[in-house]
């Protein structure tokens, strides 16, 4: 039997601004995700792994999916919490992340989410295999099968759907010249409208990006509810889709 | 000669993150109003004035308006800045606080913007005397006249008007149950579009809020220039004037 790597863990304190809340003062999503993107890229820093390195081989890595279970309803601003992340596993073309964000305890847990990536070459615009050098770092086992998580159900043909169209701003637009990851999360959940937002709490979730939305992209934000505690939810550009997503929801007070 | 009392001043560094910057990687206006907006609530939280406290006399702080001078030209991603803040002087209606962003070095300094603030009752919503337990703790001197600061020039009348139009959204409410006073900068100038905002830097604003924005508004923002390095701007809802502000610029490479 061989010794199972580890991977590398990553972790970083981080306190709660009101700016990362939602009106009853709990983070949102979209900025959670935003902070467990900067726990990546710190991890990526420090083993070497900066955008520099990334790009210099001429790629870059592109976020596939996550998907995740969330509990925010305890969180409020003001409260520090720990985010953290390591790989999971990878084979020659897909690898998968892992991130947390729990109490300074170590006794509650209130996000546990998983992405999966691609790499890109910059120039073809293509998938191509990963460099080695730089997943190896990470110390996550390689192997045949990369788990590839599960994937929000397809709003089914004929539905009735609800949506909002949304144009995408310069200010959209991040750092990493691309819209900013996050943002699909508010363009998502805002259709649900805040009497549904306010008296339910998140559960869990799936994301698959399909296309990129670009810089002054007009975009068309539907969903569906199959149940009342479910929906699911396209992002379309020009009839082209985009984003698919899937939200499962808890009354708040039950 | 009465001895000048100095305020107490509050400062931490933060390390700026790629949510936080432009396409071009230079920290955007917006975001760096919400973390001085962040150093404003330690250092009150500091002197045990937090937000329980202060709505525990029945009223609120509220911000009339912001002036300053900001250079982000020359900042990053990953780059690590101090932030800081004092109250500058009051008078039994007005209040100042000052702002700045600088290196750690204590060299070079980013930004410097000041504040006016008045209290406003929670239920009448009319402005009120300051209560003297909430103002006493910064340190800062009473003074007979408060300086009203820079205000922004008006949009001469008849004057050719460039706009777009916002829905405010649910996440663009805070955990104060306000449109977060950072959101007013992206509808500010997200008018000017790309080309314009990534070929000028932003020298100096002044920004005056008439009217609070509420959920679900659609807003109207637009802008005049009357030279080529000043733009005039207002937002309005329903014809009702909400924020004006002026920006001045220069052009990158000049």
């Amino acid at each position: 039997m061989k010794l199972q790597q580890t991977a590398r863990e990553y972790e970083m304190p981080h306190q709660l601004t009101y700016y990362e809340c939602d009106e009853q003062g709990h983070p949102v999503l979209s900025m959670v995700m935003s902070m467990l993107s900067v726990v990546a890229d710190e991890q990526s820093n420090e083993l070497g792994l900066n955008q520099k390195t990334v790009q210099a081989t001429g790629g870059t890595w592109v976020i596939a999916s996550f998907e995740g279970k969330v509990n925010f309803q305890s969180l409020k601003i003001g409260d520090t919490v720990i985010l953290g992340t390591r790989a999971v596993s990878y084979n020659r073309f897909f690898a998968t992340r892992e991130y947390w964000l729990r109490d300074q305890e170590g006794q509650r847990e209130y996000a546990r989410i998983k992405s999966s990536l691609v790499f890109m070459n910059l120039t073809s615009r293509k998938i191509e295999s990963i460099p080695p050098k730089l997943i190896i770092p990470y110390q996550a086992p390689q192997v045949k099968r990369v788990p590839r998580g599960k994937r929000p159900k397809q709003i089914p043909e004929g539905a009735e759907l609800s949506s909002r169209q949304y144009h995408v701003r310069y200010f959209d637009l991040d750092g990493n010249h691309h819209v900013n990851n996050a943002r699909y999360f508010d363009w998502l959940l805002d259709p649900l409208e805040e009497k549904f937002l306010t008296s339910h709490r998140l559960k869990s979730f799936a994301i698959q990006y399909h296309q990129e939305v670009r810089a002054d992209h007009d975009i068309d934000s539907a969903f569906f509810m199959p149940t009342p505690l479910t929906s699911l939810h396209q992002i379309k550009n020009n009839g082209l889709l985009c984003t698919s997503a899937e939200f499962a929801w808890e009354k708040i007070g039950d």
